[in-house]
Order: structure tokens, then C-alpha cells, then sequence
């Protein structure tokens, strides 16, 4: 396991949608995602349901990395099979602030508005976003009253497949270290 | 005050930022929504904070209104003058969940990304939302990846000022109770 | 309406068993507690749903009282008729803590492990915290190890009947006005 | 690791005081507790400051064991250094519900308002509860008034070391598992 300092080990949000009907391509990314984040030594932080969640915790078993799941209900057994370490929070839709806060970079595949809540919460946080086929807060910039300068918007960064998206949650996390 | 069953009193939470040097427009707005909300005997709800929170809750201080402040601190002092109810959560950005939830329906003047997880969570919870000058979120649907149908994008009504943005919000809530 | 500063008026909050088997004599001090607030024109605080909470929200609503309920789910319709505002939270139990927190002062009567979770987190914050045949904290201190002191331990402070309670609470909160 | 079902490792909550001026006594019990947790393989969850959930943290990693601790605060850098995975929530003191929920059982050495809070919760969940020199809750079953039964009063089994408590919350774990 890789560690930012002391014990800590370096920790990566997958957020998405939890619907299980999930299109083939948004699957195989999120599943690419978890493998390449567990290949790194990194623990993947999920909300621990279904669709992208499951997905990305099942790519990182498969490749042998650490999964958590940060559950909305009270009880464990609602966890995807993928998750090793089970949060039950009783939170409801409040405990997508701790997946936002819990990773040391977000990675957004797809999703929708559980998805829109987590990203807000992890660019309030100032956490480095990295996005695939998600949701595009710069498109804004440009049609929101002139009066309100939204300097904050270029925080997603746009990649296009799992593996470009990992390795620039890396260099940011390494980077960030070094100063 | 109306009431919509029981005792239970209509309620509309206002967001936007906190940000104290709002623009002069975007003040004038918040204190106009803060005054017809109060015309209208409903209880305003927001963030108890500066900036739009403080402008919406002095107008409906002014108008003899009931104000209610979800604060993110632990502590009743960080609340704005015109809070008449203060309520410290000590839960941080994870507070504007509440603030979603409490409302009736949820007006949107301005705003950042605080303001962002908040149209989210009101969206996830089918609350109805009126944005004056915010996100737009239905910009984003047509460039979503086609395989990922965000039906609920036309959650945000957009109106153009104060007395309509109460209007649609009080047309919507009482539609509601009829059926 | 009393205000403490500004706009804020002063808020009571009532904790006790949601169980609506309520023994009568507890129902009694409940609707009595709840009364006695609101003739001292202050807003009565409680967790929305059954026993202990409807009871004293009904007696604030006799009274002519204002009532707020933080509920745990996410949804205002499971309220007790006597609330004025709902605050639905979807914290489950975690919303004990903004019960503890809302209140100047907080007022026990009766109640199980709920409302066990509520004075610790009341006494955590230095709340003024009135019992009426609930918990008795000072009752473990002779038996904790003689290394850990519990200072604290004397926050419960205990009545026999509502009409005391209340004026305890009111006369704390007076004085640390006057302060 | 030992895992309950699917991924699912076993996961033990370690309660107690954060302050680090801890008694001798407290510091050993606490950092055996989290030797035996690891010892046997499960993760040690706790609140992740300093105190009692350092010394179970030290204890854990000292046997190469897993931790996590569960913040109160937004960022991860107040974790003690003996965190693996550090989890910021920016709850507060409302963090304490998850560090409840999160144990297959919930150890608790000595402690004071916060732990007791967390003692509550675990109960309201009906989790195994083990106690060494901590609140003692049975005893005030005999103090309250007769029509209030408290049948969850047993809740807490009292245990005089770190080896025993470690033991008898695998046995109840194990042994659910059966059934």
C-alpha cells in the first residue's frame, strides 16, 4: 500500500450512478477505474450500492486492492459484494459529503444528481475532480450573469478512459506531497 | 400563517451564496424574495449566513416574517440579525441537505457551489426549484453522452425576478395539496 | 415572542421517549412542560415524531406556542400534528444532535436511549440541561474508576414537576443574558 | 483478514476519551485492545483523534492490523498518525453515530460524554456493546421510575481486560454468524 504520510494510505472516491442498469460502456470504465486504482495501492471509497459503485469496487477485488463502502443506510447488508469495510452511516443522501471528503482525489464516472451533490461538495473542498462523461460545470461559466465570477469552474478535469483518469488523480496526489 | 395540514406551515428555504459583497442586484432580488415570502404568511428557511442568507431573511424580517437559520456551526452566534429561529448543526456543508429537505419549495437566487449540492438535493428529493440567475442545469443535457437520460433536468424553473419566482413557488405548492 | 438577541427568540428543546404507549403520568409532564413554554412566549424544540414529543408539542400548541420538529427522515409527513415547522433531516438518529443543539436549554422527561444520546451530546456543549425522572448521570460517578473525573457529571439538573423545570430553564437562560 | 460475508471483513469500534493525557491504566487496556483486534484480523474502527483511539490505533498497527478512523473534522491531516484510512467527515460530534454503526461490535474503555453518546447509539442499533471501566448502565435500571421498563439495560457486558472484551465481542460476532 502506498502512504501519503505516517499511516495513511492513499485513498481514491469513485462516485456515479447507483442505478444497476448501467450502460455497458459506463460499466466497463468504472470497473477500469477500480482495477487501475487498486494496481496502484491505493484504496478505492465508494458509496457502496450498485451501478458505478459496484463496478468500481469490483475491479479493485479482482485486481486485489482494499474497497469501502460509505453507506447510506444503517445496516451493512445493503453493501455491494465487492466492499470490504462496510460504513453504514444512517445519513441517507448526507453521507455523500464524506465520499466527497474521504478521497484524496474524486473521480466522477457518468451519474446524475447524487453524483452532481458529490462533485459540489468535493470542489468546496478544493479536492482535485476528475471527470468521465460526466457532468460539466465549465459549460456554465459562460451563460451565468457576468456579475458572479465562477473561478472555481475549471475544477473538473475532463478525461476520456479510466486509465488517463487515474494517472492524473496520481500526479496531482504525488505532486501535492512533494511541496 | 397558512398551513398546509395541521399545524404544519408552509415553508420555502431560499439559497444562495454567502458571500457578503453580493452583487447589488443579486441583494436587491434576495431581500424582494425574503419580502413576498413573508406577504404571504410562509416561513423562510435558509443557511442563517451572510450574503443572500442575510438579505433574504432581512426582507422577511421587514415584512413581519418568520425566519428560520440551519447553520453549519455548532453555535447560534454565527447567525445572521434577522434569523429568528437559529438552529447550529454542527454538521458543516453537509447542513444544506436540511435546508433542501425543509422546504416546501426551494428558491435559488445566484449562488456557488454550496447552492449547487443544494439544487441537487432538492431536485433528488422532487422538491420544486425556482432559479433567478443560477446553475442552469438543463444547459448540460444535450451534451451528456446519449446514453445517459437525465429526464429529471428540467427540475429548475427559471424565472426572471422576486414576485414571479414566489408566485410559481406558492402556485406549485398549493396545486399540490389540491390533489 | 421573547428575543435573546436581535431576532433570535428563545427555544426550549424537549426530549423524551417516542414511544406513544406513554405512561400517563409522563404524558402529563410532557403536555405540561410543553404549555408552560409557550406561555412564556418561547418556541418549543423537539424531534417531531410520537410520545414525549407530541405531548409537549400539544401542550405548546394549547397554549397558543410556536413548535419545530427535527425529524429523522426525509420527509415532513411523519410529524406529529402539533409541529409547526418540520425540519425533515434524513440523518436517522444523528439528528438527536440537532435537538440537543437548538435548544438555550434542554428539558428530559422521561426517555430511553435516544434521549441518553441527546443529554451527552447536550452536556457536551455546555447546555443547560433540566431532568424530570429521566437519566441520573451522577448516579455512575462513584462507581467510575477513581482515575477518570467526571466533572461534568452534575450537569443534569433535576425537578420534580413541569412548572419547575421550565423556570429553571428560563432562569439560566436570564442570567446568562444578564452576563 | 476474516471476512463475514463476501468482502465484508470484521470490523470492531474501539470508544473512549480523546484526551491525551490518558491514565496509565486506560493507555495499556486500550492499546491491548487494539493488539488483540489485530491479532485476530479485524479492522479497528474508532474516532481517529487522540486519547483512547490513538493508543487502540498504536496498538492495532503495532501487531499489523488495519485502522480507520472516523473524523469529526473536514480534513484528515488531525487524524493521530496511527490512521491507515482517514475518513473526514466535518460531522462534529454527530460522527459519533457512525463510529457506532460501523462495528460488527463496539469496544469502550473508560470515556466520558462523547463515548457515551456513541454507547447509546450502539445500543439503539442492538450491537454487542463490551465495557471495561466505562459507563455502567445497568445500574441505573433499579433508580428509574417503575413505569419505565428498560429492558436494553443489559446492554453493556462488563469485561475486566482487553483480552476478555476482545474475546467475547469475536464470540458474539461469530456466533450471529452461525445462526
Amino acid at each position: 500500500m502506498q502512504v501519503l504520510d505516517n499511516a495513511k494510505k492513499i485513498c481514491i472516491s469513485v462516485i456515479g450512478s447507483g442505478d444497476d442498469a448501467l450502460n455497458p460502456q459506463i460499466a466497463k470504465i468504472a470497473n477500469e477505474v477500480g482495477r487501475e486504482i487498486a494496481s496502484r495501492g491505493a484504496v478505492l471509497i465508494c458509496g457502496g450500492l450498485g451501478g458505478v459503485m459496484a463496478e468500481a469496487a469490483k475491479g479493485a477485488k479482482e485486481n486485489g486492492g482494499l474497497t469501502i463502502g460509505i453507506l447510506p443506510g444503517e445496516d451493512a447488508g445493503s453493501a455491494n459484494p465487492f466492499i470490504d469495510i462496510t460504513l453504514p452511516t444512517g445519513l441517507g443522501f448526507a453521507r455523500n459529503v464524506l465520499v466527497a471528503y474521504s478521497g484524496d482525489a474524486v473521480i466522477a464516472v457518468s451519474g446524475r444528481l447524487g453524483t452532481l451533490s458529490e462533485i459540489s461538495y468535493a470542489l468546496l473542498k478544493k479536492k482535485p475532480v476528475i471527470g468521465i462523461h460526466t457532468w460539466n460545470l465549465e459549460q456554465l461559466s459562460g451563460r451565468m450573469p457576468s456579475y458572479e465570477a465562477h473561478s472555481y469552474l475549471d475544477g473538473v478535469i475532463r478525461c476520456e478512459n479510466a486509465k488517463e483518469a487515474v494517472e492524473r488523480a496520481f500526479a496531482i496526489i504525488e505532486n501535492k506531497e512533494k511541496r
